[in-house]
């Protein structure tokens, strides 16, 4: 069976998250649903990330195999009249190899978490970013996250469930960056890893949210690290302000850009 | 009694519209019954752009009398408390004098038209922009536009509903700006006059469409304009792809900043 490398948008709002669950709506399940009716021995689907409900998708990677062969605009554009009007899309399909895998051959995630600080709610962004009202230190948050990058025992940062068999990761990139937002202030964290412990990255921007408000120094996140304790960690932020930005792989699959979706002719 | 000028932002999508209707639900109305909340005197509120149902806004601005006395971050922070759920937030007051006035006095009108161009819809910003599947020619759109920019009777670019006495007006800015969008391009019209008529940007972005997708040419919107005749016009582009970006004053009551909405001793 051939196999597709699917690059999917979604909204995570209406969703449990991306895995299957019984009686839940899951973005996995409806993905699976719209692909088997172009094909209705199509596998089940593997993504780079198994996002949790309500966290968003710019650049969730999947693979499926399919019985029949597709040329990858087809499968696309046939997926996606399926998948509405649900909020996934495929914006972009690759054919590879039949041991090609979108989880176990990621060789990066990235995730982008999204803060509004200001007075009125962004009613225009709410369900997109984290609201606070108080004004943050954005040098001060900074320096809390150069004490994160690198190997660590992440123990602190993960949630109680994540089923991991070792807290060890490697923090290559949490970028926080401050951008005007009408009368507030946009907070951005730019984070990237070879893979993630579940709610990592929630875990750490909610710690780093302590240092940006003043209740905690710089120091103290280099210190709820070194504590190797989930009670160490500051409040977890919420999901509706993260979203997948992009899996990478050593070959990326999709390199081609935006002619995977388009008619060979129109390329 | 005192008189508020009112910084505005809401999501267009639940309402029919900004102007008070009965039966149906509108962004006036939602604004009066918070404000009433808070001083059952208060009065009806006047507002810079009459959004029709589905436009959004950033920046509407508009005045209300209150009986009381309000420190003007003190009136935000309570009407807003009274807006919730409704998307529609205040987010800066200012205490203006007795005869200013949110529709007559303003100078200017600033409005975005946000398409994206690609094969699947852009399903985390679908209620936001006009998602066309053709790429569009920028390069052309933005030679039709020139045709548009100064002062032109618009007949052929108004409403059949549009009560204005006159149809003469002055286009100050018509820019077609593209931008990288994952898989695709979001085009950005930037529309800037004293005032519009009913219906004037959706129309000038429908016809510039027909401009972008090769089926007229730029010179065709100068005979569109001159023809002064409404079925000379492109078709009208949907309402959700525009937001409602600033109203501008000769004396900007709002320029002191985000300070209006936060207490004095936070300045």
């Amino acid at each position: 069976m051939p196999r597709y490398a699917l690059k999917i948008e979604y909204d995570g709002a209406p969703f449990s998250g991306w895995q299957r669950q019984a009686d839940r709506p899951s973005v996995q399940a409806v993905l699976e649903a719209a692909l088997r009716r172009l094909d209705s021995g199509a596998s089940d689907v593997a993504a780079a990330g198994r996002t949790d409900a309500g966290v968003h998708a710019r650049g969730q990677v999947a693979h499926v195999d399919m019985v029949r062969d597709w040329a990858p605009y087809r499968l696309a554009e046939a997926a996606n009249h399926h998948l509405r009007p649900a909020p996934v899309a495929i914006v972009a399909v690759a054919r590879v190899a039949d041991d090609w895998h979108a989880r176990f051959g990621a060789s990066g995630r990235r995730y982008r978490y999204r803060i509004v600080s200001r007075r009125a709610v962004p009613v225009l962004d709410a369900d997109r970013v984290w609201t606070l009202r108080p004004a943050l230190d954005v040098a001060a948050m900074q320096a809390g996250a150069a004490r994160l990058l690198g190997h660590h025992d992440f123990t602190t940062f993960r949630s109680a469930d994540c089923q991991a068999r070792s807290p060890m990761k490697t923090l290559d990139r949490l970028d926080v960056v401050a951008r005007p937002y009408p009368q507030g202030t946009e907070v951005r964290f730019e984070v990237a890893a070879r893979s993630f412990l579940h709610n990592q990255v929630r875990s750490l921007v909610g710690s780093l949210v302590r240092v940006g408000t003043g209740s905690w120094a710089p120091d103290d996140i280099a210190r709820a690290l070194a504590a190797r304790d989930r009670a160490a960690c500051g409040p977890v932020a919420p999901a509706h302000g993260l979203t997948l930005m992009a899996a990478t792989y050593p070959d990326d699959p999709f390199e081609s850009g935006p002619v995977e979706t388009s008619p060979p002719d129109s390329a």
